[in-house]
């Protein structure tokens, strides 16, 4: 099928850009390119030394013989997104075009304002255009297991999107509803992806799209079958502050000899996904849309669970490396317990990859290799949460080397 | 106090700065004077012969005493909303800047996205330069009952904001929690309602914002006590298809002679509440805002419910007016139950303003004395909710004349 992948040149788009172009379908990748203009912004880069994107797919075109066309554009512009779709005629829509990292969203003022004007008017836009071109279009979304929020005492299951419940009328009578898990957002950049789910419910009611909503756990590993073809394929490496995910970060952190920076006690459980497993699970929401009329689909996109000191704590038995407590930036729970469900994954036939000492491994000796490009000042995070942190200037993982 | 009411020059937001200003506040208006420029779009007005913002404060001053200051600027530019914070240091924001007609947001793919980007961003940049502000300035925001949506198939009452559910944990045990009522809004205008109202639970959590979010019934009527006061301070009176409010509709055009225009069954069920009550609920929310920290308070703000037929039957009774039975342009259930509570803004010791003869005779006498001013082709709605409606080229209320 014809599948537009939007944000194909980040940490996720570009493996499943390819990985879904291996498996024969027409893939065009659309981007801005605004993840590379952060790296510059921020000053940091990716690990890996990754091509430009015109050599990532000329590169694809060599090892595999197949095309991927790639197309520069900014679907915060409805006219972009508009001509786009007209243009294109996709059966479907992967969107990975949002600003992604909880951190980068809490930076400033305008680094909030800038997260929701590109997340929430960039797909509000996407629907808006899916609507003018007929409606047909699938569009398969990466929201995050982040909408949930991890503030419950006691753990209660997490399924996929929707919950049951129970309450009274005004006579008294027991009513039962299906509703829209509650949502419970820890950051700027995780409110707009709650923002995102309900404007898939509204044109999923109104005008019947067809919506898969992937709430995904936080993304570790680097490599996956196609990006290790051949090194121009190579995929993006995250180790800073803002764009670093827990578990990559740690291992890196190990590789370089510089200890895991664990931010409060390390009791936040959080939910986990291999890189190869992101590009598995879209394949799967692809290969089965909604039918029109129904409400949105909605999977969560998750492995296992892990509390960030057990995972610290592996990773020190792997490697020998030192741990550093630090006061933690983020405005949330110490600890939390975290109990989900990826009933509809699993049920598509989605056989997940598990934490493996061999996979990690991979990882680590990843950020070996490339450990001459790492620049040591951008591992810190340098985001608080509230104006109470930031002006108490919290001491961050800098102290610790 | 000192109160910015932001949409000062509307419908609702410039009898409430009157009303704040005659209960000796100390008001601001802040409006960039978008809705007169929709007027000149539409090709419609004002039936009543409002004055520029200028002569209307200056009328003010002569009539009160009070002075109402006037800023014209606009919040969806993030740097403005700071500087006028920061300027400003009002205990108090009002805010009624939002695109507030649902047949308008749906008008065509550009009017989604207006009302989409002016809603959502510009309600995100009050609550981030708040933040910035140093977080004491009390968010009084104009909401809508249509979050709550109309689809329930036996009437549950709709309490303030907030619905406790009871589900199950993975052991069977029984939970309680206490959600925000599942939205289900009907037009891409009540939708932008719903992502502000998740964006105030976010904001309240983490920054400790004080917000309330009124969830406003259908305004009706168009003097309030300051606003009779001079001819130069006469409230705005829409009676088009898109900004027009349905009772106010229906007044004039029994006014005029022109059938009532009922869309489909007139079997929809709507809450209420007069254009006084509108000032009187905001003063009351703003003599108790929420204590930092908690979540926001969000209030029903309505009078009464009603089925529109109903409403048609009671105009027709008092007037002689015949009623057109047209095809309904909206995406909603043809007949709906409607129960609804106000219990906290009562609890505040607001007694409601009821549909009396008296006061709808108020509005027919203003419409009949400005009847040279209507355009009549302005008065049916010619927004579609669906391509599939626009398609059929549903015949309108122009048919009927």
């Amino acid at each position: 099928m014809k599948i537009l992948v939007l944000g194909g040149d980040g940490f996720c788009g570009w493996p499943t850009a390819l990985h879904l172009s291996d498996l024969a379908h027409e893939v065009v990748i659309v981007d801005n390119l605004s993840r590379r203009r952060i790296d510059e912004e921020l000053g940091a880069g990716s690990l890996t030394p990754i091509r430009t994107i015109e050599e990532r797919t000329s590169a694809w075109r060599e090892v595999s013989g197949n095309e991927i066309r790639f197309i520069e554009a900014d679907v915060t512009e409805f006219d972009t997104a508009l001509d786009l779709l007209h243009a294109e005629r996709p059966e479907a829509v992967v969107h990975f075009a949002e600003q992604r990292a909880a951190p980068y969203s809490m930076k400033s003022p305008e680094h909030k304002n800038y997260t929701v004007h590109n997340n929430v008017n960039g797909t509000h836009n996407l629907l808006n255009a899916i609507v003018e071109t007929g409606g047909e279009t699938h569009l398969v979304h990466l929201g995050t297991m982040g909408v949930y929020g991890y503030g419950h005492e006691e753990p209660v299951p997490v399924p996929d999107g929707y919950l049951d419940v129970r309450f009274d009328t005004h006579n008294g009578r027991e009513v039962t509803d299906s509703i829209v898990y509650p949502p419970n957002p820890g950051s700027v950049y995780h409110m707009t992806k709650v923002l995102d789910a309900f404007m898939f419910q509204y044109y999923a009611k109104n005008d019947r799209l067809r919506i898969t909503d992937l709430h995904q756990g936080i993304v570790w590993g680097t490599q996956t079958e196609q990006t290790r073809r051949d090194e121009r394929l190579i995929n993006r490496f995250d180790y800073d502050g803002d764009y670093g995910t827990v578990l990559n970060r740690f291992l890196m952190q190990a590789a370089i000899g510089y200890p895991l920076t664990v931010y409060g006690t390390g009791g936040q459980t959080r939910s986990f996904i291999h890189i190869q497993d992101t590009c598995r699970c879209i394949e799967k929401a692809l290969e089965s849309p909604p039918v029109r009329g129904s409400r949105p689909r909605i999977m969560n996109q998750l492995a296992e669970t892990h509390r960030l000191r057990d995972l610290a704590e592996t990773v020190r038995r792997m490697t020998g490396c030192d741990i550093a407590w630090l006061p933690n930036p983020r405005n949330e729970k110490a600890e939390n317990e975290l109990l989900v469900r990826s009933d509809a994954l699993r049920a598509l036939g989605w056989k997940p990859i598990c934490l493996e000492q061999g996979l990690m491994e991979e990882v680590t000796e990843i950020a070996r290799r490339y450990a001459a490009r790492c620049d040591r000042t951008r591992i810190p995070c340098t985001s608080y949460w509230t104006r109470h942190q930031e002006q108490a200037r919290i001491p961050d993982a800098a102290a610790a080397e």
